[in-house]
């Protein structure tokens, strides 16, 4: 087992938050050892897309990804806001590398299979999609990966792809060559006992923990299916999970950041 | 001195032109040996900026990229067209990285200072604007970048900056590592005796012909700054410049592309 391998993903709220963002990749930046950051895509497409007269469809609470759509999810994840993090972080000293899957073929997808809903240029992400030692080349150089929520089917197409499950595909795969740990940022400090008070989040969750937490009602809704995948991850090797505020990311190496889920 | 590189500059006439550009991109995936390339951006820019109310501001024929249009081009040439160029060459077993001058902080440029004109976020690049060995690492690693025309000021700030310039710029550089060549495909056969008679290219062309050729008023106009910088960069180390047509970068391999700019 080779060092230790810290994959962030960092969502669309903090994105659309300029002086957020900025602050966020300060501390990433500061972060030591190798790390990856994932990032979604935030406002900027939705409204790009609108102002050019692209409709947004919505199936199911889905997002449908046709040709246009495509292009603007490609010009504003991969252009615009990776280049925008790359820059800033290349600021904070940190040697950044911008990537979609296509970049080095890092991330091959397949476009998702049309049953009852066409998705459009969605893609999927299989257990073998990520390119193991493409990355690993890029992190033993001295690079810090910064990927887009976008990949590509390795046949020409590019696909939209869902960051958080980018993020654990690259944590499960990487699981193989470093001790990664996987770190969900996002607006709330972390689980919460209560979710009305921001102090009470819970520090360590067992898969064991998870199951008593969703029985008494703690984790419920949108929780659920982020802490299923995450105890899927770390049963795929991943060794931590991580779910807490991007504003405290600087606390990350003392402990003290959001809810860990461990394994047992 | 190391190997062989080959620096090729597409422009965006060829980029507008979805079958010429793919036509383009199988021949450069098959150019033998290590290899950039450096895409400028076309009309998609012009075209997206319109749509969105941003007025393309140009004084004296120069672009003017204030804020609003600098997101464009990010989007535009670092996202869009970066990445299409990138999935298009990993379907034809080209291992191509997607890069702007802020991933790996491969080229740093400043902005332009104020003189006369605000050209606003235009990058113009220095001596040691390219960290060559940065970009080394990349293809001893067995990528082959493509370079998008967005540069950043290590500040921060990302920068428009001119593709031609780009090239060059690297070819310079990377002539330090590597025997060098800079091949700018444009829409012509090459250097034409007759600017009428597209078979009239002229096979080779050294400095000293050159000034024979101003004088004959064989080359003129646009030509003279396209020759003095390849001239320029052949004066700096680079091995050879080649001018000629996308559609026949097949015949490069065989001494059969166009103009060949040579020292003596």
């Amino acid at each position: 087992m080779g060092s230790v391998l810290n994959i962030v993903k960092i969502g669309g709220n903090v994105i659309d938050d300029e002086s957020e963002l900025q602050r966020f990749l300060e501390k990433f930046a500061a972060l030591p050892g190798k790390k990856i950051l994932v990032h979604g895509g935030g406002k900027i497409a939705t409204r790009l897309a609108a102002e050019i007269g692209i409709e947004a469809k919505m199936v199911e609470g889905r997002r449908i990804t046709d040709e246009p759509m495509l292009d603007v999810v490609t010009m504003v994840y991969a252009g615009l806001t990776n280049k925008k993090i790359v820059a800033a972080l290349q600021k904070h000293g940190c040697d950044a590398l911008g990537l979609s899957g296509a970049d080095a073929n890092s991330i091959k997808a397949v476009k998702r299979p049309v049953k009852d809903i066409d998705y459009g240029f969605v893609g999927d992400i299989l257990v073998d999609s990520v390119n193991k030692l493409g990355v690993k080349k890029f992190l033993e150089a001295g690079f810090t990966p910064i990927f887009s929520a976008i990949t590509h089917n390795g046949l020409g197409q590019l696909l939209n792809t869902n960051a958080d499950t980018i993020a654990s595909a690259l944590a499960v795969s990487l699981s193989d060559l470093y001790e990664t740990s996987l770190v969900y940022c996002f607006e709330k400090n972390g689980v919460l006992r209560d979710v009305n008070d921001d102090n009470s989040v819970i520090q360590s969750i067992t898969e064991k923990d998870f199951d008593s937490l969703k029985s008494e009602g703690v984790i419920y809704e949108g929780m659920v299916p982020k802490l299923q995948n995450a105890f899927h991850a770390i049963g795929k090797g991943v060794k931590n999970v991580y779910i807490g505020n991007a504003a405290n990311l600087h606390l990350f190496q003392q402990g003290g950041f959001g809810t860990c889920l461990v394994s047992k």
